[in-house]
């Protein structure tokens, strides 16, 4: 047998970017899927869709000029992108500036780098990569939560990735509470209004403005940050900070009831736990999360396997870049 | 080409039995799925796993009598029942009597009626008889949602039935209020807390005790009945009943609640309600479901079709009856 050497591989190469609301990630891997070079840059937060492109394309590009390639040679760039994904063009992407219109991010993209480029739903790219080279790689049926901002979910059902109509995986929008909390998409009782980041921040806003007392803002404010970022949160309960504490514990309580109704639903043989405050918060919380999905679960003697997602960060990235993959190979 | 004579039809006559907690419904059916004969029984409340299936026995052998076929001529016989369903054993039928363990009722099934019997989930088969038969013919991915004594659901996906680990579809014990109502499971905040018979007639108990008033346990006695049947809580509505109405309401947001979290984990084409609540309510009922749903659909502005079961009080049996055409034909 030929041996593949590290230039074989390199021939062979393709990119990934991981279109986030706070930040894009771009990477370029190699034909076994190992990180070559990657670039981050923030999500411009006010313009329109042209200009997150227009950063999405010079991110690609400095992750290629630390891999040593030029982009026109790539084997394809996959993207995972939020919002509404249809053939190239992604709307209703509400965490991005003014992305409510449709906007043909895959031509952009393509045209620029000169390379084909592939649009994906940035939770079920994030997911498949769990799934075929994470966490997930032991299962045929997966729900990967992707814990955030929001909360996305992503599903691989017999092996494959689940899409539905296209809109499938809004776990962050299943009801857990009739008549609840207000969620950042208008709606009431969504588990995204008690466990996504964003909505934790309104929360934890709400009860200082009540009178309840907390660090986690002193903690924003010296380190000169906008938001309540995953690492806030995790300073202000590593300091034992009540509010903090408080506010986490119902968001725990929401996955729990949450994933395990998709679980009941769906009987799926593991969960995977990803995104910027699973990732930080890393296993310790995947088991307080399986203990609170626990006394919801129906077929309460075998739960499903809950882990957390193997990829870490970088995992959104190299799942856009299998998309390349997928369709090229 | 030959014409399909009568005879030749009956030829392939298959059995089906639904095995519900109040009755134990048999029919026959010819290759076409026309019923050639029906029988109808009560299902024993005490005994054990035996004193059921001796009812089932008997029920069929009065529906091959009324087809005028010997049951042993029969190319098979489906059962669909409730509790896991594992290679024709069944187990953990909470609302049958002593079901707690295993029961070979397949094999039971087989020796009495000499021909070859199947055992699969009530729900799932009634799904799958509305999907190969009824109401979802039109779509490949589907949630049939059975409204009842509890509330089940049985997943079509990409035209087969989605079981999971086998234990799939449990969509009445998905957490619709954290920190709600009791279910009948013994969680809290279950859909089936609010939306399933058992809970409603719980519910209306336990009002009537604060003082509430209304006509339900008086059409109870009139009628001689010892459970608050579908029959029971339609008339009262018809007759204006306040608390009928109040708990009824409560049921209908549960499902829109629980049925739309379903909705946007799978983005399923079509919804079909059946049940014994489900097919007596009919239509405008379903309406008020799919109202009860909208407010809380991610993806609002392409809600999934909401459909009444259209095959009826015999849907369990005839999807039962699919069983053994699966296998056999």
């Amino acid at each position: 047998m030929a041996t593949v050497t590290r230039a074989t591989r390199t021939r062979v190469a393709r990119g990934g970017i991981d279109l986030g609301g706070t930040k894009i990630e771009a990477i370029v891997v190699d034909s076994r899927n190992n990180v070559l070079g990657s670039a981050r840059r923030p999500t411009p937060t006010t313009g329109a869709p042209a200009d997150v492109a227009k950063q999405m394309i010079e991110a690609m590009r400095e992750a290629c000029k630390a891999a040593g390639i030029d982009p026109g040679s790539l084997k394809g760039v996959g993207v995972g992108s939020p919002g509404v994904v249809d053939n190239g063009s992604v709307s209703n992407a509400r965490n991005l500036p003014g992305w409510e219109g449709k906007f043909a991010l895959g031509g952009t993209l393509t045209k620029a780098l000169r390379t084909q480029v592939f649009v994906g739903n940035d939770v079920q790219v994030a997911t498949d990569a769990e799934f075929r080279l994470g966490a997930g790689k032991p299962y045929r049926s997966l729900l990967g939560v992707f814990w955030g901002t929001g909360v996305g979910g992503g599903l691989i059902l017999t092996g494959k990735p689940w899409l539905g109509r296209g809109g499938a995986g809004e776990i962050g929008h299943m009801v857990v509470k009739i008549d609840g909390a207000r969620c950042t998409c208008g709606r009431r009782g969504c588990m995204e209004a008690y466990a996504g980041r964003a909505s934790m921040e309104a929360r934890a806003r709400r009860r200082v403005d009540k009178g309840a007392h907390t660090d986690l803002f002193h903690l924003m404010a010296e380190r000169g940050r906008t938001r309540l970022t995953s690492a806030i949160w995790a300073h202000a309960l590593e300091r034992g900070d009540k509010l903090a504490e408080e506010i986490i514990d119902e968001a725990v309580q929401a996955l729990g009831a949450g994933i395990a109704s998709a679980v009941n639903l769906l009987d799926v043989e593991a969960v995977v736990i990803g995104g910027g405050l699973g990732v930080r918060f890393g296993e310790p919380y995947v088991k307080r999360i399986a203990s609170a999905m626990q006394p919801h679960l129906f077929h309460d003697s075998r739960p499903p396997d809950v882990l957390i997602a193997s990829l870490g960060d970088l995992g959104g990235a190299i799942g856009a870049a299998l998309l390349a993959k997928a369709t090229r190979s």
